[in-house]
């Protein structure tokens, strides 16, 4: 077991306490001789997902099953005047019908309750139907009577800071207090630059849009409630619907086998959750609520849209003097508690700068609540800021990639640390622009109307890091074969197979010895939740502890049955090796078999992260691309990535995380732009066949140039995390790339088709060329 | 965690290991102060089982699913000629269909194969089949074409042992090896004796007909297996279905949340098993078969029959001089290894005797095979000793009671070690005695034809000791409520609740704040089958070392946030005191919210059992009733009992063991007894109409004196196993009372109102007296 030890810590409250628990495993050397780790290997489930077999949320069916769907505002702003659900409860099938006449006032948000008197965003929940079909749901919505007085809205950010704005909430439009941050003079860095850069960008709300919809599938027995949920976070997800309904924890089962995907809008508690569970209890009977894309779309979480103001102040040599950005982001109708993405950090943190300053302000708009997608704020932020660097590379006419070289910080200038790879983001530059072929020479266009450009992005990112606590624990059976628990959920990303990779390296067997379990709160050890591509870095440490503790109990059984000494011995795909003599090696199971039915058991806890250093992931893309300065067609897009994710436990997994980061980064840089009607406050494209998510064929040719150095003082296995970087540099690198080819700048996102052909054709009218 | 030793000990293939893990916990004081262990408390699951909500294997309900149907041999003994499944693969809404002719040869019992060229016993399977329903799996088997060559059968043990008998496998009808036990000298025991006894004894099969029938649902993920399962050893099940199938362990996983008893039939897995797993590849669907009531009691166990000749010597005074017993028991066409049971063991050590031989000759029939059935072997061989001893008795002119404690063994006579508790059976005696009012004048009958009579018998069990291996892994919330987790199952005992005391008394937590998780092989540790009266006695001292070092790691974060040495501190009722300053106490969840989102965990092992010493279980039974002369009738029973089971966790789990184990005895004792057609080999009462197991109005006025000394020795809760003991004494004592009450010594079981009709009409021709 771990040691444990307890230290005071300043909170927020005061003197708070933290628990460190050391594995005492020592962390693989980055040169270790490793069989499984490092290898690739297709996802451990996939099988059962092509074949259709893997059950998702929508797929529950427990006997006596309801089906339930939400009733919600149409208006972007009202107040409820009265609801009847009368002419609903008395529809066929249906079995309960809540509102917020019916139910406890549960709170939520922050001053808010479950089911609000006022609606503040067109999808906001109003009532709800639990019925013995989907159909019959859907049918009795329409017979409950609402009565609404609208109100004025705001939509936007500049709406909302407009002087005479209309109130989101009683105490105005701003959401929470500003984040500054200051660091040395920038004011003096601007004013003693030798080049100036000062741009406003903006980008615009996307929606998540995972392959699994969200929704859950709630079942009371007596107290006691379990949730089978399409959720990032389990444990999370018991604390809260726990807490809203004034469970204790133990009392609350959250499940979640297999997901298709989250993208951060699935880590928290949603309404649905609690609402399904509150249907759930009046019927007596298992409810399935599953959103549709428009209410997921609508009320699920979005990326808050941003404006950030960005100066740059630089040397002739490049050497940046001065950073400031001022940023607004859009919260939606209400803090998530996740809404508040960080898009400061990336100006305070990728390039070294002693003159930095930052303000960011988030805005409450009459809109579905924002919520953390993939790198939230980093994608924002690196939009905006890796424009800039590129416009300030432009002005200074210097290689952009060599900018960043003579910016290059090796050091966290937010607390003075070191890196724990401080090479992490070079080794990027290098890999990338060696298999881009930064430099050479571009081909001509592939036609007349065609022109051709290529564009460099950087990103640094303050997830991945992995951290305490996280546990796992692992059986090995009698026959050799090893059951690995851990309460973690593997939203779709192969969590599953790189953990089951690091136990079978640890213990020496071959990957096909190991089940993965996970996914359940009440059988599996506390696991964070499955966000800032923390896994991996937070949980492989912890299976490879609890291997390693059941290594040596093997050993030392081995040691008994061999009569040699269990410093001798060591395991390595499935036998047990005696040092200077290999004709001794036995099976794994040879060993365990004599002691069945005993097994050998093991637990292990993610140990703290070094104090002294700050650990990092980074990265770098390069983009071409070609621009039809006739159609505004974007196509032919050429990337090349790079990114420091540490020792890469599988490369198939990597690449596909990079393939789908960069897809997906693709998307936010041309598609993706979730649309408002500015007259009534609706979403237009709530669904996927107005809002544009990249499809195979608007992939562009990705090549990735995998760095791989194994991060060894960041954990035991010297991994990183990867599921966000990759989609942080596509946009901006996409957007320099677009401006190289046409000389046309868009600082406002998405480089939408409209947008391109409406910038051409004003580029036309001022009667410029093609190129700068 | 606990401390692992290897210790080789000589098993049968030379020299074995032995895995000793040392949980470090003391055993609670006899007279500790223990605030939840030794209170009543209903069954958590109460409400789940009382409300229909309960999942049992019969519930489980997958997208899918099929329903299979086996058919099995109107024959006891034939060869199969030929089997054509032609038309029943054309029937409708049949999927899969399988027999010897299209599956592998897996090997069974013990030379045997899952679908046999012979059948052997009316039930033995021949083929199956899966369809869309119930009905059209049952109306296919009729279409499957068998062609049968009739052999000569044996159905009892005297024409299985008859010297011109046909043979029930090509090595004659002797099923292994006979078993022989002496110590002393018997014979010269028999020859010095006073007085001798020489009677033979019989009892007939008994069948399990638990509540729940055998099934099981199973599901195929590629090359992994689900089984749904009702039965007492879910790794038991892993482990033999996985042997069957050529799987690892890991790859096949077995559930079971709650079950409707087992009573010694389900601890190993059944063809069924197989063929629904078989089925279900076959179909590429989920599949349940679950057996009917016929299946079930002519195919998957019954209690052995037996004949026994008791002999006993005994000096005037009482004192025994020898015990000899020479015992069949029929085995059923084939050994299922569980089939063995030990009728010897209560001849050599329920009384002190120096002089003792045994011999147990198991033997074939073509009847169904025989499996353990609650307290194996003891009930049978009580049926005879204690009704011999009663024949002593009454030989001797001595109080039974007398003559019982006058035999009194403090020692395992075995192994010549003292028992840990050896006072257990004396204690019974006057607790029992006492309650009862044994000795005391027995109130007049009431009525005329009717005569009253009293009944003693005692009984030793082997089982309930409980023994390694046994693991327990408990996970401390942050809201300080607790996930207890563990791979035993509760087969319908309340063994979730008896351990969750365990867990919440040490943990010092109310016991509503404990979740108990059990019956599901991929996330709980290794536990062993729920048989021997073992679950609480295994189980319960793991997850008391499980709990111990997780309120150890409780207390030092206390410490710290109390800034008081942990030695001063302890837990109780959901709160940490400071020992010696009340005014400081506080909440466990005070402690552990402070470091919220750890949690804190420990994994406990069962400890080994002493080494000098011998656990074991004791009890004795009283029993009044009244017996009809006219009609034979045996009714107004009056029962105590007094049971030796160590220290009782919950009074109202260990009342109900004791309630419906007297209740099986009285079946056992007056009317449960498999009745075979001779001429056809035919069971004539496999179902529940014509096999009368006692109901409500048939169970007896029950006193429950009860015993409850922790047995501090045998574990570090105190508790010993009362599943099985209470059924043990019940019929040897109803016997001995029917013998007070009327002078009939019924020697043969069950006394069936045939038996005491005839027998009364035997006595009344011989024209004797209704008194001896």
């Amino acid at each position: 077991m771990p040691e444990i030890r307890v230290k005071p810590k300043q909170g927020e409250n005061g003197t708070e306490l933290e628990l460190i628990e050391d594995e005492g495993v020592r962390a693989w050397a980055p040169d270790a001789d490793l069989q499984i780790v490092g290898q690739p290997h297709p996802r451990l489930e996939g099988r059962e997902k092509v074949t259709g077999r893997a059950r998702y949320a929508s797929d529950v069916r427990l006997p006596g099953q309801l089906y339930a769907r939400v009733l919600r505002s149409p208006y972007p702003h009202a107040r409820i005047v009265s609801v009847d659900i009368g002419k609903a409860e008395q529809a066929p099938g249906v079995r309960a019908v809540i509102h917020a006449g019916n139910v406890p006032r549960i709170p939520w948000y922050e001053e808010g309750v479950l089911f609000e008197s006022t609606v503040r965003f067109v999808g906001d929940e109003i009532a709800a139907v639990a019925a013995e079909s989907e159909e019959q749901a859907e049918d009795a919505l329409r017979l409950i009577e609402v009565e609404y007085e609208p109100l004025p809205f705001v939509s936007t950010i500049e709406e909302a800071l407009a002087p005479d704005a209309p109130w989101v909430h009683d105490d105005g439009n701003i959401a929470g207090e500003p984040k500054t941050y200051e660091r040395g003079d920038p004011d003096a860095g601007l004013r003693d630059a030798d080049v100036t850069i000062d741009a406003a960008y903006s980008t615009a709300s996307a929606l998540h849009n995972a392959f699994e919809s969200h929704g859950c599938t709630t079942f009371w027995d007596g107290d006691s409630l379990t949730l089978w949920d399409s959720t990032q976070a389990i444990f999370v997800i018991r604390e809260q619907v726990a807490e809203k309904l004034g469970l204790p924890e133990h009392r609350v089962r959250v499940v979640k086998h297999h997901m298709g995907g989250g993208f951060g809008a699935k880590q928290i508690a949603w309404k649905h959750d609690v609402i399904a569970s509150l249907l759930s209890r009046q019927a007596g009977r298992p409810v399935q609520l599953m959103l549709d894309r428009e209410a997921e779309n609508l009320a699920a979480g979005n990326r808050n849209p941003t404006r950030q103001r960005v100066r740059l102040g630089a040397r002739r040599d490049g050497t940046l003097t001065a950073i400031v950005a001022d940023i607004h982001q859009a919260s939606g109708a209400y803090r998530t508690g996740g809404e508040a993405s960080n898009v400061s950090g990336t100006y305070q943190t990728l390039y070294n700068c002693p003159n930095v300053r930052t303000e960011q302000v988030a805005v409450y708009t009459n809109t579905g609540p924002a919520v953390a997608f993939r790198a939230p704020g980093h994608v924002e932020a690196a939009f905006a800021l890796e424009q800039a660097m590129d416009e300030l590379a432009r002005t200074l006419e210097m290689d952009p990639v060599k900018l960043r070289r003579q910016n290059y910080s090796e050091v966290d200038q937010l607390e003075g640390k070191p890196f724990t790879l401080p090479e992490g983001l070079r080794l990027s530059y290098d890999r990338v622009a060696d298999a881009f072929g930064w430099g050479a020479e571009k081909p001509p266009p592939s036609s007349e109307s065609k022109r051709r450009g290529v564009g460099f992005a950087a990103h640094d990112w303050s997830g991945g890091t992995g951290h305490p606590p996280g546990y796992a624990w692992i059986e090995l059976n009698a026959d050799g074969t090893a059951d690995v628990i851990t309460g973690t959920q593997d939203i779709g990303t192969g969590t599953r197979t790189g953990l089951a990779q690091v136990a079978a390296e640890e213990l020496g067997l071959p990957l096909d010895c190991i089940a993965f379990r996970l996914g359940d709160t009440a059988t599996g050890p506390y696991s964070p939740v499955s966000s800032g591509s923390a896994t991996q870095a937070t949980i492989g440490p912890a299976v490879r502890a609890a291997a390693a503790e059941v290594k040596a109990q093997l050993l030392e059984v081995a040691s008994s049955v061999l009569e040699v000494g269990a410093d001798r011995l060591s395991v390595r795909a499935g036998r047990i090796l005696v040092d200077g003599d290999e004709e001794r090696s036995i099976a794994v199971s040879a060993v365990t078999e004599k002691i069945r039915p005993h097994t050998l058991q093991g637990r292990g806890a993610r140990g703290p992260n070094p104090e002294d250093k700050t650990i990092r992931t980074f990265g770098a893309q390069c983009v071409e691309l070609e621009v039809d300065i006739e159609t505004g067609e974007i196509d032919r897009l050429r990337i090349a990535a790079a990114h420091d994710c540490g020792r890469i436990v599988n490369p198939t997994l990597v690449d596909s995380q990079v393939v789908g980061g960069i897809t997906q980064g693709v998307g936010f840089a041309l598609t993706e732009e979730r649309t408002v009607d500015p007259r009534l406050g609706l979403v237009l494209n709530a669904n996927l066949e107005e809002y544009h998510v990249p499809t195979v064929a608007d992939a562009p040719a990705i090549e990735h140039a995998r760095v791989g150095v194994p991060d060894s003082e960041a954990n035991s296995t010297g991994a990183k995390g990867i599921g966000e970087p990759p989609l942080i540099p596509t946009a901006p690198a996409i957007a320099n790339a677009v401006y190289d080819a046409i000389g046309i700048r868009f600082r406002e996102g998405p480089l939408s088709r409209a947008r391109v052909v409406a910038a051409l054709a004003e580029q036309r009218a001022q009667g410029e060329g093609s190129r700068p």
